[in-house]
């Protein structure tokens, strides 16, 4: 075996121990696209070495899609099989675990007409509505890979020489999921730790409100009283602990429905839906986004805040030091899963139960009277650099350094 | 484009407008390997081309198959997902096509537990029940076609270089499908009509048995009162042409359930749940399969046999020329789709209810009772040769020639 087999076999490992930390008897649920069959095959060898009872992969093919949209006709963009949500509910149900193993072309929808692009997501969206709950409810567990693809490769290193960019971008996925290290199990085991130390701290202060200010940005922040810090690993409704996002650099929270305020800018591309939307600025007053440009992809931002009610408000607050691998690799991904941990970032859409005290077993009315927003939607997008200061505020008046130049200040 | 590409444009049109004969607004599942992703993306466009409202396909991998079979605890083989079976049945009601591209690895089960391959071929046999009775009574258009996959080629063609054998295969799959012909559509229509007539001919001789004379064999097939022959394309409910297999060279009906007796030998391989069964010989008395033997895989026979009650017994019984393209190409396929058609085969298992007059309406209860078997299975195997005859015996005693010398003999 050579160190890129080696290294594949240690991150299909990765994904399955530590990842969706498959259990004995259970069921692996892998989204996947063909094209990332050499890995799905080495995660489906492991999982069963790990126990697992049976492995069902939902295969995907990106060319298709892109055929679809261009052939299709219009009805087939409203519509998503009832029973294929069916299907993920009941092995959800089942306590199946689910892995997602991403490898898209961020130009892969350029030139569809955005409309159909919406009815997809949208129909999509609402017919997951029961699974995406389990999700971010962490009843089940659940994790997010990447494996390279040839025009995601090329799209990423669109200077180095063809034959090496895809070997290029495996080299940045180990490095930004440690899969280069000697044990990235072991390794795993303490960035978890750090994360969870910054996650504890952010719940002592119990912060009322955060306030961005950077180049382009003056935001602030209203924390629900419940709030709750996330970093690092998670668990699911067995108390099995499981990594969500593999890489994952961030300490999140839900906002306030409506308690944010003022204008923040983005600071790097958002790949939505296929599309990318460059150097845009969102504007909130209490909580809803009243104003949004960009200075490309501004159509699709637009519709991605029409999508439905909540999805012109916030979801997720998340803190990432500028000083850490995926930012300090300076490369841009082009691609959520490793863009967002490079940064701070915030989500448009839905917010995480599990980010209210005692919210995973709440009722949506109960979750909405917290603060939590809900939506079919969850899109991050990053508005971290060097020069973002972050100061938390408390109840009583009390200004703090959160973040200073980029990074932690505490 | 070159030839090859060429050809394999005509083919995916082949199988979208004479195979499954897509109409508009409909939907088209595909079944297929992800190995054969070059020719499904085509088959899509072509589809989408054709009207389609959807094309859905279910992607399968050989090698996370044999991963399964090699890791997963028994258990996983005595159940398959009700959910996926209704997806199946809810397309089917609505009038989806369904096209099989198969691209089998003859040697993929080789070694695994005959177990557990036949609990997992029962567990889908009984939950594919109703979307498999949509098949067998030309409920829905349905079609299979095959695509080259590396194992298959060398399997067939062991002694050529590696890096021809694929290309080889294709160009036997090219002939044998009327692809390398200027005009394939034209081609197929005329081809339907020679079968046609055939098919007529039969059905106008009303054949009360038919018995059939070979070093091995000496077999005596009663056939059902309201019997009917086909040949040919099928017709679905809609009266939608389509061509089931593609190729097809045979004329075929089903035998009357207890009418069968004598025993008859095998004159190819049989590829079963990814072993081959070879120089095999069943004996019958009124009907029952009461003996079996083979020089290998007689194991995998027995079980076969011992599936279900139905599986005692004859679903078919088809007529094919020695002197047919496939035939005389002297190609051994190890694919039944392939090598069924170069040789008159019958079928353990299940009958098609087409093959009664008006048995395309009536219930499973009606259709026993005019000599029709059921089964989970229905499995081909192939008895022709250059030395076999066949006589047609009419009610009246009649003796007449059908096949001298592995011909036609009208
Ligand atoms: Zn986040
Ligand atoms: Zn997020
Ligand atoms: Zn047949
Ligand atoms: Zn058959």
């Amino acid at each position: 075996m050579n160190t890129f087999e080696q290294n594949l076999e240690k991150y299909a490992d990765l994904a399955v121990r530590v990842g969706v930390n498959v259990q004995k008897g259970q069921t692996l649920i892998v989204n996947a696209p063909i094209s990332t069959a050499d890995f799905v095959r080495k995660v489906a060898k492991k999982a069963y070495e790990a126990g697992a009872k049976n492995v069902h992969i939902e295969w995907a093919d990106e060319e298709v899609t892109r055929i679809k949209y261009d052939l299709a006709p219009d009805e087939a963009f409203t519509e998503y099989p009832t029973w294929k949500a069916k299907g993920y509910e009941e092995m959800g149900e089942e306590g199946a675990a689910i892995l997602s193993v991403i490898s898209s072309n961020p130009d892969l929808l350029k030139g569809v007409d955005p409309e159909r692009i919406a009815n997809a997501n949208k129909a999509y969206g609402i017919a997951m509505e029961k699974f995406r709950s389990f999700i971010q409810s962490d009843k089940i567990s659940w994790s997010i890979v990447a494996v390279p693809s040839e025009a995601w490769a090329e799209k990423v290193f669109p200077d180095a020489p063809k034959e090496e960019q895809q070997a290029k971008l495996w080299d940045a996925i180990f490095m930004a999921t440690r899969v280069n290290l000697e044990d990235p199990v072991q390794a795993w085991k303490e960035h978890n730790a750090t994360l969870q130390s910054k996650e504890q701290y952010l719940n002592e202060k119990k912060y009322q409100k955060l306030h961005y200010n950077a180049p382009g940005t003056d935001l602030t922040i209203e924390l629900p009283e419940t709030h709750v810090w996330i970093g690092g690993g998670s668990e699911n409704e067995q108390g099995t602990a499981f990594v969500a996002n593999m890489p994952t650099e961030e300490v999140f929270t839900v906002p306030l429905k409506t308690g944010v305020n003022g204008y923040v800018s983005s600071t790097k591309p958002l790949s939505y839906g296929g599309n990318l939307i460059e150097n845009f600025k969102v504007t909130f007053e209490n909580g809803r986004i009243v104003e949004v440009s960009a200075e490309s992809g501004e159509e699709t931002l637009k519709r991605l805040v029409e999508t439905d009610e909540g999805s012109h408000y916030l979801g997720e607050v998340a803190l990432v030091p500028h000083n850490s691998p995926i930012s300090n690799s300076n490369i841009i991904f082009f691609n959520t899963l490793f863009d967002e941990n490079a940064s701070h970032h915030l989500a448009i859409g839905n917010g995480y139960s599990f980010c209210i005290e005692g919210g995973k077993t709440m009722s949506k009315e109960e979750l909405e009277s917290k603060g939590l927003n809900t939506s079919i939607t969850h899109v991050d997008f990053m508005i971290g650099s060097s020069v973002m200061d972050i100061d938390g505020i408390k109840a009583d008046g009390t200004v703090e350094a959160v973040f200073r130049n980029g990074n932690w200040a505490f």
